[in-house]
């Protein structure tokens, strides 16, 4: 990573601005920062010379003078993104403008520890960059999305229910090893949610991002920026109760939704209509392979299996029946959903709505729309790669204050 | 109200910044401005020449020159508050520094339609100016608090389910007929939240407001802000699933927290715990006043009656059900209690509180604070007060350009 002459704060917001808009170009940042044309052009110039920003040709004329789009600099450095899962994890090479360079997604197991997972996650990152012929001091920042809840200052899980052996693991000191880059951690539907929101350039101001795995959680994004609560755990709806009378879940109350819809349950009972001779067909790759999978259940769905359809159908309405209690209190606009479900095929998003649009206010659905995250399994890798280009900007600027101008 | 020169945006920021700032001094402002202190001091001296802004005495000296405290210029005129329960209405006459000058409260009913509910508004307003001798000129704005969504920018109701012949009345119009000052109208709740909002000087940026009353409604104030969600509907949590096998509500669903735990279950319950025998107390007072309200019920809890106890902790353990939901979502850090159910007794809020603690993650509740709302029956004419002077500032400045600023 080339070091740079240090920012300003108006220097920052420009390059904030590019990031944040389509097609930025001098007038879009002189509007964006309430400046005269000559001042954003001065301060454009500047940042030009410095290395930050580059042009890239003419935009489609509007009558006068050519705009040139202006984007951040493909010198400055590539960001690497991590979208850690409890089962698999992507990993991106990105570009400054967040176009994905490379990308690589395998199956994981957050149980064999941090330690061996992050060997995994490095080599990983190692082989990407070997492949763009990029070296590990070309790296500017990385993020790291991960299923548990974060603190966000010391860039380590906090108790993650799912991950028992992370407790207060130093990501940042494991990835060392390998990168002088920064490093930030927050949890992976944060990042998704930040992914999509970049992808949006903040045109949805309120919106929920639901990932449905082996766990249930929501990134939320209020007042267009993403919102973590006042002690990080922001979106923990996986053990939100959608039948007083249900199971008795790990967290040790009844009926949460995560024990009662997301992936292991739908495994359980794709198991139990085997067993109990409900399904043929999951029945016979039961007994070819001794397990059953969410995917395996997906698939006899989308084969026209009616028990599978059954167990799919029970899970998108008790994810709905949660999602209708969060849509009541926050009333987004848009609600995207993503994880491994979004392989189970369509029946498991129908029920989902069908349960929402019943148990919601009609003011809150009336224009509420929920659908399969536009950015699908990318949108965690991008997500982290926005979280560490921001901070690196951010942490380029001099002990900035905080405060109110003209 | 007597007119003056337009604002500057810088001059809205400063009077912003008096209006949210604990003892607001010149320093305060030229900090809260990001200003030179010879830049603010210039500011202050136009805004007090303009009579916008008055100095109140010096405040405790810091070894250095005194510092005036700031305030806006009671010359400027007075805000009307008015805080419209479903059954109860709350007026307020306020100094420009939200100082409650006079106030007044009393039973209504939102059932005998907009025009004779605002008929006594107006003329409640009225006498409270009378007995301040002030005149109607003498307002500088209106803000108006009512139990249910309502479109902010025409200031309407939009389909209450509590006020069915309320829909798209116009309130604005109605106070019209006695004062010349705009009017603004929001929820009840988001006005509360505003109100404690302010008193906190912002202190806390994520907090929730919950009353409960004949209705259940949520305030939420998020990165500081009041948030109103997609189309307005946030924190509608009244039908927010508590049991899905509980009983109809008149939304259609089944098991809302309303339906169950509001004050008419309450008072309904009473009445089966009167007429079945588990109550001498409850059955006594049904028999002399052949009804029961959710006030007799709080009494005879207060008093011990086990029944009524019963009817108490189930109402609180239920609307604590949903509050973790709610919680686990959020994550804030603050719940307010108010409305009606605060003149219940203890009970409520420990039953309240025990099943939030019990059916929410850790993470959410290590440092979650739940208490009763600290200004209590004033939240409401306060926030409304807050939301008027606001809009006042906001429009003295001509054709405001929004944006990003160095």
């Amino acid at each position: 990573m080339s070091r740079r002459a240090p920012l300003s704060a108006a220097e920052l917001s420009a390059l904030e601005g590019v990031l944040w808009s389509h097609g930025p170009s001098r007038d879009v940042l002189a509007s964006h920062l309430n400046y005269s044309r000559t001042r954003a052009n001065a301060l454009v110039a500047g940042l030009i010379e410095q290395g930050w920003l580059d042009e890239v040709g003419p935009q489609a004329s509007s009558g006068g003078r050519r705009a040139e789009t202006l984007q951040l600099h493909r010198s400055i450095g590539v960001l690497l993104g991590v979208d850690l899962g409890a089962t698999s994890v992507e990993v991106a090479v990105l570009a400054p403008d967040l176009q994905v360079l490379a990308r690589h997604g395998e199956a994981i197991d957050v149980g064999d520890g941090p330690g061996a997972v992050f060997t995994r996650i490095r080599a990983l990152l190692r082989q990407l960059l070997a492949q763009l012929q990029l070296k590990a001091s070309d790296v500017l920042g990385i993020g790291v999305g991960v299923p548990g809840p974060v603190d966000f200052g010391s860039g380590q899980l906090v108790e993650p229910p799912l991950m028992p052996r992370w407790d207060r693991y130093s990501i940042r000191d494991d990835l060392r090893a390998d990168f002088d880059a920064p490093v930030w951690v927050d949890n992976d539907v944060n990042l998704m949610a930040l992914g999509e929101s970049w992808r949006l350039r903040r045109a949805l101001p309120n919106f929920l991002v639901i990932k449905v795995g082996t766990g249930i959680g929501c990134g939320v994004v209020c007042h267009g920026e993403v919102y973590r609560g006042a002690t990080g755990s922001a979106g923990d709806v996986g053990h939100l109760c959608v039948d007083p009378a249900g199971p008795r879940c790990r967290c040790g109350n009844v009926g949460c939704v995560e024990a009662m819809a997301a992936g292991p349950a739908i495994a359980r009972l794709g198991q139990e209509a085997a067993l109990g001779g409900q399904s043929d067909w999951l029945a016979q790759v039961l007994s070819e392979r001794g397990t059953l999978t969410p995917e395996d259940v997906g698939t006899a769905s989308r084969l026209g299996d009616a028990a599978a359809n059954a167990i799919v159908q029970r899970s998108g309405a008790l994810v709905g029946q949660m999602l209708a209690s969060v849509v009541n209190f926050f009333n987004p606009s848009h609600v995207f959903i993503c994880g491994g479900i979004t392989r189970i095929g369509p029946l498991f998003l129908a029920s989902l709505r069908q349960s929402v649009y019943q148990r919601s206010l009609a003011l809150s659905t009336r224009h509420l729309d929920i659908g399969l995250s536009p950015l699908g399994e990318q949108a965690g890798v991008i997500g982290a790669g926005v979280l560490a280009l921001q901070e690196v900007l951010r942490q380029s600027v001099p002990s900035r204050r905080e405060g109110m101008a003209t």
